[in-house]
């Protein structure tokens, strides 16, 4: 099955799916994005998704280069031509094609490109026995809460991590606190069973996983709170995990090479990540 | 004239200049540019901005896609068959094309577009009577002295600027000192005729424009100091200027709505803009 992309109002086969060079998010970052898990099919959380889309957008002044309804009908079909049953899909939205010039042009048209993929199986090790982070500076902008396609300080966090053996980077405010890693929210569980993660502000991107976990936690009746927490606190942590779209949860063992707890994936973790699975399971069969 | 764009070893009608939408440039802003003057057919300051370019590509551990010899003819050979005499060329260098994941991938080949374009010509009005500047709170990442594409804070400051009748938005760190402008950098001259511009650390861009200046002013013998200034200390200096490649040197003659000095451009701005034109012009006459 040749892999299609829809790239502006055509689909395309992948090698050739091309965007201008001076597209705006090419030249400037100058755009947005969601990642937007497929489970059987279906889309999960798909409404969340789309609504953090329009918020990223509005936040940016950019025009919706098509209707949610159009969006809903082209991400069913390139999951369709793409044969994805379990996988992801991706939409990018830049600001459009204009000749190079920081502010905003008068009349570019704002670019949509949408993919999907296959899900890569989890490492069952990671799920296992858990996943290590390290934690690095937070260096990103202040406004992490769009989630715009400038990420380059989180490829370079998340870069580090691999170099360390890690499989993600916690980056830690000038205050000493978390505020998230490259590309997943961070979560610790204190020694009174309090699951804690960052308050969704301008320093992290507020999860559709997150959401998701928070509402699982109020459900199932644990205590939670949403605030920062520091590095010395999550290596003193009971048990501490992150989630994200792509990886789901997972059950973080280690932090700067200590461990977490007793060094192995905590019960709540596994508890909090077979809730998660069942609700995408659902989402899959509804 | 048909205008062409060099892309990743092709020479491209512009219209069909186009990278892939799993180009990382796109995806994660993981890339890098250069923008250089073209006077009288040559390019101004070339060694120097080689240097910056090499420095950016050498921080986020990107591999030269061609040698500097060969870059150097591409841009010749872009210049040529765009008929540009005095103008720019832009070069952006991406980590290359893989399949999204934030880590630096294994096996990707770093992609390489030039253009050029005719220099838009400098609005009578700005040069004579200087322009405005408002001034905003600098939300950029710690690395601004990577010369990245990661600009959309950059984008969303000039559009500010833009929007309030300005050419240009001078951001403010959290010590209340300007940084720089979103594509220039920022200078005043105190009241004992010393001219001031941040030191390139990494809150800054360390233009080659504000490079040449610096090298003007030791020449010439006027006093000067790398040092932040406040915008208190702007809007109360005798003259205020900003400085990049595109639009070399412009006098500022307003702070957020109010008269530096006289409210018309200093003598020495235009000396010192005088005496870069001078240095531009022998670059092109060398």
């Amino acid at each position: 099955m040749t892999r299609v992309a829809y790239v502006d109002g055509q689909y395309l086969p992948h090698h050739a799916a091309a965007v201008h060079i001076e597209d705006r998010g090419y030249q400037f970052a100058d755009g947005v994005y969601e990642v937007m898990g497929v489970v059987g099919g279906f889309l999960l959380d798909e409404e969340p998704h789309l609504i953090r889309l329009a918020r990223s957008l509005a936040e940016l002044q950019i025009a919706a280069p098509i209707s949610n309804a159009a969006l809903r009908v082209v991400m069913r079909e390139v999951i369709r031509r793409n044969g994805v049953n379990d996988g992801i899909v991706y939409v990018q939205i830049t600001r459009g094609i204009a000749a190079r010039d920081h502010a905003f042009p008068k009349a570019a048209r704002p670019v949509l490109v949408v993919t999907s993929r296959r899900r890569r199986p989890a490492d069952p090790h990671a799920v296992a026995d858990g996943v290590a982070v390290i934690t690095i500076p937070d260096i990103r902008w202040q406004r992490c809460d769009i989630k715009s396609v400038a990420l380059l300080p989180n490829v370079l966090g998340k870069q580090r991590a691999r170099e360390a053996g890690a499989f993600e980077a916690w980056q830690v405010d000038a205050a000493g606190e978390v505020s998230e890693g490259t590309s997943t929210n961070a979560w610790i569980v204190t020694s009174d069973t309090t699951v804690v993660t960052r308050q969704a502000d301008s320093a992290i991107l507020n999860g559709i996983t997150r959401l998701a976990i928070l509402d699982i936690i109020r459900r199932e009746g644990y205590g939670f709170a949403e605030r920062p927490f520091s590095v010395a606190e999550a290596k003193s942590a009971r048990e501490a995990f992150l989630t994200s779209t792509v990886v789901e949860l997972l059950p973080v063992v280690r932090i700067d090479g200590a461990p977490v707890g007793n060094g192995q994936p905590g019960p709540l973790s596994r508890k909090l990540r077979e809730c998660y699975l069942a609700h995408a399971s659902a989402a899959g069969a509804a």
